[in-house]
């Protein structure tokens, strides 16, 4: 007989799965990490792209990988910076895929790099012939206890942090220390700012870790054995309980937005007005920490003691604590109904309470909140700052 | 104690919910179809955008349709054709979505239009702050069939169709054959190639049904009560079916993907090429649906009957069914090529077997059966033509 069906209701799961694992040296040829996906043997290839700054030095150690894997391989080094995060680049990635002709299952595409090279990657892994797979490899600290862990993509645009983008999950995420060797000291200080994020809110555990070897693991660049593996197995381990059963964000109260209330919109605007010092994403973060665990005790959430632990801790870890954007309350106000409409029209904003490690949602905060936590953050970071 | 983890396995499901629903007259105040999903009341708000071929005549149902629910609606008709379906036309309807402020998960987007509006906005619903959800209303035939029940979204890029897009689905699919009776005759064809394909390959039923009452319905435009909605009713079936299983498309054999295998880069290769006829979709497909018929008469999987009435029905549906590209096997044997890199490096080539409405995968196709093939196209289609 004919269907004279008029309402269906499709379901559907989307059953996603991927590895995150600590690995030193993943180009040692007897480090079988990189090709643990994909195929392998006769026909096989690769196509790798790399942030140019790490590609420098290590263009041979990445050839003879695939080489004495016997995989036919397209190295591609890309010069990367967050003000390259945009819509030409992500056309330009898109453009050496389809060059390559890159197979949909087969040939995962290994990204080499930092956080923004491994957002804008997955999204063209994302994009192109509606998703090829993509193996991420971090290279630096940011990115290993970061973007490594999620499956947020992203590019810039319309003058906005990360206003494109997708969730896209790797197949797998390769964490490897001796990337850190050549990395800047500045970007060691800019994954501080989401390791002391996490440590405040959710893992006090993680606080006193940092309180007593934060200096030398800053000083080390994070090759410290011990600590410094310790220090990312923990911050690893928070962002996987916290991202795991949320990865599509379904649940917009997340405490891993710690830090990123106030911090987005005064990022992107720091980087263009010379007149302020600019604002790596790591020091936005940490600002934004201080400045919304100066809110929590002015809302009486956190004792004095607590904040106090919180600003020298942030001295310790040399993390910027004061900006001027973080007096202005003008531009705090517009940061915070910006983030607002990100979540859906609530604040949902993430604060520390009772103590450090523990955490609440506030969606009552008021203009006037923001004026009289701008005096409180002036008293506790201003001072230090001169 | 501090971890000492170093590898993690996330695991996560991401649980995928939509409703098709065919209903007519969308666009009467009586008919809560629209406003099923969003918020409704106080300070509700909808982005509308609209084919301007709809809108035009319609703009002032739309309009009264929300006033009437007191919602502030944002109406944008948008010019589209299968040559707009590009970067630029994608950037701009973005751009609409920035400007409104669109919130994140209470104000779907809500697309009225054929297929081509509705993977672009599709894609840019799925971009936008990595996702807002979004509603289809199509409005031709062919998007009723078919881009309404799937979840891919996308634009042509690199001179490919289709080449950039996602996996996104809607929350919502509202059928209104209403919106048929302006439209033009060619559309009505062009839909008639995808439901032409799923008769073929998967329902002898549907066959049979078009047998009788294709000739008819061509006519009245779909508007016919009985016939019309059985026919719709039995693809949109069919294509739930097939598609529900596999939205993601985990697997490759695809039947829906039949009529697709050398139509895709012939039909993108018409539109510039001017010693041709130009393709449409439709056609498209149902060419390459008469063609595979005739490789599957030819390596001996259907008898000469049923490929005859194969043939015969393209007639009464006034589908064409020969075209100069599906005779010059360099072309056809390329557009294979390019299909079996879509397929992963498989040909996965789904064709008729036994009878109408059966079907096996080929994987074995070589150049030889192209030729052979062609002889008996031009022999079962050619003379029809003149």
């Amino acid at each position: 007989v004919i269907s004279t069906k008029k309402e269906w209701n499709v379901t559907a799961n989307l059953p996603v799965a991927f590895k995150v694992k600590m690995t030193d040296n993943v180009l040692e040829p007897t480090n079988y990490s990189l090709i643990e996906y994909g195929q392998t043997g006769r026909g096989a290839r690769r196509l790798v792209i790399v942030d140019s700054a790490v590609f420098f030095g290590r263009e041979k150690a990445i050839k003879s990988y695939f080489d004495f894997h016997n995989i036919e391989t397209k190295i591609v080094p890309i010069d990367m910076s967050e003000d390259k995060k945009n819509l030409e680049h992500l056309l330009y990635i898109l453009e050496i895929m389809e060059n390559f002709g890159i197979l949909r299952r087969s040939e995962p595409l290994i990204c080499i790099g930092g956080g923004v090279l491994l957002d804008m990657c997955g999204l063209a892994a994302n994009l192109y012939r509606r998703g090829v797979p993509h193996i991420k490899v971090p290279t630096t600290l940011l990115a290993i206890v970061d973007a490594s862990v999620g499956v947020k993509t992203s590019i810039n645009h319309f003058c906005r942090r990360n206003r494109l983008g997708s969730y896209y999950p790797p197949v797998a995420a390769y964490l490897d220390r001796t990337f850190l060797d050549t990395l800047p000291k500045e970007e060691i200080v800019s994954a501080m700012g989401e390791i002391f994020k996490m440590a405040v809110i959710k893992n006090a555990k993680l606080f006193e870790l940092l309180e007593t070897d934060a200096a030398e693991l800053m000083q080390q660049n994070f090759l410290l054995d011990g600590p410094a593996e310790s220090v990312i197995s923990e911050s690893i381990n928070d962002m996987i309980v916290e991202l795991a059963p949320n990865l599509w964000e379904t649940d917009l109260e997340r405490i891993v937005d710690f830090g990123h209330s106030f911090s987005p919109m005064l990022e992107m605007k720091s980087l263009e007005d010379s007149t302020v010092p600019s604002l790596s994403h790591g020091e936005a973060v940490s600002i934004d920490v201080v400045f919304s665990s100066c809110l929590a005790h002015h809302r009486g959430l956190i004792p004095k003691s607590e904040l106090e632990r919180i600003v020298d801790l942030s001295f310790v870890m040399q993390l910027p604590t004061y900006h001027p954007y973080f007096t202005n309350y003008l531009l705090l106000w517009e940061s915070l109904i910006d983030t607002t409409r990100h979540r859906d029209g609530k604040q949902n904003l993430p604060i520390p309470a009772v103590s450090i490690g523990n955490s609440i949602f506030l969606n009552d905060i008021k203009l006037e909140d923001v004026k009289e936590t701008i005096k409180l953050y002036v008293q506790m970071t201003g001072k230090k700052q001169k």
